[in-house]
């Protein structure tokens, strides 16, 4: 065993606990995204490198931290950075399918990124998109559903920041900003939530004139209702075809939102950038709070799916990230459940393995012992595993046809038959 | 596009239909696994060179067809093969967690295999094991487990085969094979069910004596009630400490499994080898038919934790192939769920937005138009999906209140109010 190095660096084992409180988060998050109509798909963990590194994909970024490998046959293959694009490849190969097609997927994907950050090599993200409807209504069905995810999983204060490719673009051609500086200004925008107005301003005076900073600053900070905001920056790009279709797709989106009843949890925030190259209008993200961030971000995408089949397909979606709902959802206390069948000596073992059954055939989660151990030792493993009651089988208990079942927080102890502990713990399972 | 080789080959998507039973079959499987008291884990996709290659692992034989490549810092990773030496690391890594322990994992392996044979490079396996018993118990529970499983998917017909590494190869002594032949013999053993007495004769005759062959064969075709067939292999080999410890611990099985109630479905079956090394006792093998094959395998593997940890940790499991039982299942139609909120003009299309909210928050499954498009291509594309029921919404039904709600299949149309609707659709999605 090579002690130092006994997983791949940036990896880890997801233990019992956790994983009941992951698989928790991804039923609740699955049982959403099939109300809204959204059918489960799932995609391979390895794509070609033609695929994951087609221009206008996920970016030279990011394929410097994607897994890659030459397959017996030679040729190039890597382990998936996102779902997005492999959905991407999959529509080019399935064109006759029916549109709009609404697809979930959930699943791990891969990014050799700095482990020294804390981040993960390997992690799950579920995604929505919606392909084939240029509407905003595609658009507003994404986020919609994304904040009913994130109503189910009990978050109750969240905000859903808004903004448009299409105005910043617009924005950074009114200020005239240089085509080649125009992803510096925007990365720089992005942190103003957490390096604040001066943050931003000290990283761009050494690059573009200050008067053109403070412009930017202003409309990008401005606050309010989101008409207001779109009328307000709406007026310094009125003259740009771009930035006008941006404004007037944001209101067509807000007023749906309206609709969805979800109008109250909407921000247009225009220093909202994101990082993907490949956006092309409308972009948001979930945000909960200054401390937890951002647990889920998306977009529109029209022009991607054409890289991969010759045409375009207008497509919006959203991913939320697994790993952060289970980090800020792990501070709650869990117990585990169901019932675990001790004996007080070796006659009574094939007793249990009776009751367990019986127990089993209600649908219960019933555990005996399988190592011969004493009772205080079968105690312990019982406690070890946090389950809540334990039943005690000995001669006594088998003569007399009533089994004692203890409840081991509370040290409550009832002498009950197989049946009415049947009911009881099924009861207590509900 | 590369559009010749667009998925590494032995790869494909998982469309929406496959999806939902593979999701139901799973679901099925979990609840099976949960209520025997095994807990689920998850461990890494990839795993170190080291951990895989083994001596005593998988095997030369499967290492290769693992896929493996460096990380950036030169060190040797790979894909998982199966999901058994991951949790060996997993126990050595933490040799202090509470025993038994009793997990379960589902999720992806990667062999690079032959795909002339049809086979997938990736695909799914449900695994039980129960680490650190070496009582038989713990190999009831895993076999009872599985056949409880099979069970859940609705499997009638299904047969557990047993037999005991440490008979086989008691056998193996008892007819004085060469230590270099046994694989031989064992490969050939495996096969008879698939190629008859003669064709297994055929295939040893020019290795090995025959009248030792004759003899295995005599012994290994025997076929009655368990005990019969422990009874007569253990006269065979009565003087060989490890067959009379194979035959004996076959015997304690069989009474747990009776115990279990479960006998009925098990057959010993003294030509089951199974491929893998690293079996140590009992193996086990689910066979449904002869069409379709065993759909789960296992063992006792008492010797492959003492690789890693450097003492043994006995250990026993099975794992089940979901692609297999998917194929085996696709045969039943299946149909869609919720509805479709059609609108008949544009007019209409905002109140289906809100009709749609007030039915997903009922947990009812709803989509609508994303597209403009007329009411025929609406009811096109519902009726693409196999959606069942749809919802006419015109500025005559909003006026009135009521809704017109077609059954696609039937042809039948109901008017009603939306809280009507949602009662019917509540009654429908049970």
């Amino acid at each position: 065993m090579p002690r130092e190095t006994p997983m791949p660096k940036g990896t880890r084992d997801l233990l019992p606990e956790e994983m009941a409180l992951r698989e928790e988060i991804i039923g609740k998050i699955k049982m959403v995204f099939e109300r809204y109509g959204f059918l489960q798909m799932e995609t391979p963990a390895v794509e070609s490198w033609e695929v994951l590194a087609a221009k206008g994909a996920g970016g030279p970024e990011i394929l410097k931290e994607t897994y890659n490998f030459e397959d017996k046959g030679g040729r190039r293959i890597g382990l998936r950075y996102d779902l997005t694009v492999p959905l991407a490849r999959f529509i080019a190969m399935n064109p006759n399918i029916p549109l709009p097609f609404k697809r979930y997927q959930i699943g791990r994907v891969w990014r050799y990124g700095d482990i020294a950050k804390g981040r993960s090599r390997e992690f799950w993200q579920a995604d929505i998109d919606v392909v084939g409807s240029d509407s905003m209504l595609a658009d507003a069905e994404v986020i919609a559903c994304a904040s009913d995810a994130f109503v189910s999983l009990g978050f109750e204060k969240f905000l859903i920041r808004i903004n448009s490719r299409k105005i910043l673009s617009a924005l950074m051609k009114a200020v005239e900003i240089k085509e080649e500086k125009i992803m510096d200004v925007l990365r720089a925008i992005d942190k103003l939530e957490k390096v604040g107005v001066d943050g931003v301003k000290k990283e761009l005076y050494e690059k573009i004139p200050n008067e053109k900073i403070d412009k930017i600053l202003e409309l990008v900070e401005s606050k309010g209702e989101p008409e207001e905001v779109l009328e307000e920056v709406g007026k310094f790009i009125k003259n740009i075809k771009e930035g006008v279709e941006g404004v007037n797709e944001l209101r067509e989106l807000i007023s749906f939102l309206r609709e969805m009843k979800i109008e109250e949890r909407i921000k247009i925030d225009l220093s909202l950038a994101r990082g993907l190259d490949y956006y092309t209008g409308p972009i948001f993200e979930v945000f909960v709070s200054k401390e937890i961030g951002s647990l889920a971000g998306g977009g529109r995408y029209d022009r991607m799916i054409g890289l991969f089949l010759g045409r375009n397909v207008p497509a919006t979606g959203i991913s939320l990230g697994i790993e952060r709902f289970v980090e800020v959802m792990r501070k709650e206390e869990r117990v585990g459940s169901g019932v675990f069948v001790a004996n007080v000596n070796k006659e009574a073992m094939k007793e249990c393995v009776g009751i367990a059954r019986k127990l089993r055939d209600e649908g219960i989660r019933a555990s005996f012992d399988l190592r011969g151990r004493s009772l205080t030792k079968q105690f312990e493993y019982a406690n070890s595993l946090k389950i809540p009651f334990v039943i005690i089988v000995g001669p006594k208990e088998i003569k007399e046809g009533k089994l004692k079942i203890r409840n081991f927080s509370t040290g409550e102890e009832l002498s009950k038959n197989i049946g009415e502990i049947v009911n009881f713990l099924k009861n207590m399972q509900k």
